[in-house]
């Protein structure tokens, strides 16, 4: 039975701005059953991917990073904006359409040898996993794939990952 | 057996400024046993507070809001910092040292009538569960309880809730 997560994915045309369609989780997350069986989809198409520990992307992505770390059994850690991480950090910027932004990953983490699955809600053009990604890295972890509710297919953001990339629901633009 | 969560919370002195001490979770997520005993010591201290949606609060509070919401097996919505949700939002100003900020809450959630739970990693002043405790009331919603994994006692911050408030660590400040 093919889950119809489009249904529970709202549509807002010209937001955050013009010519840009905002695609939303948020009916999704509202409702118990469908929350329960996106987090059931994640899973598999995670598990093949073997994580060790999986990444949550600030912000929405830390809404799958536990749920999805309980069903591998392994843990997680959070990729967040720059600036909000206390102690030692790794830090990598991303370009956007006017000027630039930074993610950070603690280096206390352990990632050294573990194989990191990141998760986010959606993959636009790629640059935020992408930065995430060299984060990883930069931390002695094994890109082991990525995984997000949505995908933007027309955008060709899973050619800037050098790693297996899975999608619940996907859309052209 | 109680859960010495303490010794999986980080403490670093004069971050995000000098006199303030963060508590960071990171090393209970790293940790796979120690996730889920806090997920499940979370859920045992929100069961008596009968939710119909969790409310996760912008941006680690979205770590715990699914997990959450399928063991207490209802729904889950975000609060947002402002401008990051599209459509029709409820916005409410809280406080900085310096100046202010706004959260939002989308309207078309439907939250009339049900009892919301509030969870963040950290319950300080107050000022952000305060704000978003004003979100649900506008929407309608009943507001059943705050829940967080640390609670810095000292700051009298659950004076600021009109309803339960349950964590799972204290510290003074």
């Amino acid at each position: 039975m093919p889950d119809d997560f489009d249904r529970y994915i709202s549509k807002t045309p010209d937001f955050p701005k013009p010519g840009i369609v905002f695609y939303d989780i948020s009916p999704i997350l509202e409702d118990r059953v469908m929350v329960k069986r996106m987090i059931g989809a994640l899973s598999q198409i995670t598990a093949p991917m073997e994580p060790d520990i999986i990444a949550g992307i600030d912000a929405r992505g830390f809404l799958f990073a536990l749920p999805l770390a309980m069903e591998m059994d392994c843990g997680a850690v959070m990729v967040r904006k720059a600036g909000k991480l206390p102690g030692e950090v790794f830090e990598q910027s991303y370009a956007l359409e006017y000027g630039e932004a930074r993610l950070s990953l603690q280096s206390s983490r352990q990632l050294e040898g573990k194989r990191v699955v990141l998760c986010d809600d959606l993959l636009a053009t790629g640059g935020t996993l992408a930065a995430s990604a060299q984060l990883v890295e930069m931390a002695g972890g094994i890109l082991a794939g990525a995984v997000a509710v949505i995908e933007l297919t027309g955008l060709k953001g899973r050619e800037r990952l050098k790693c297996g990339v899975a999608a619940l629901q996907t859309y052209e633009f």
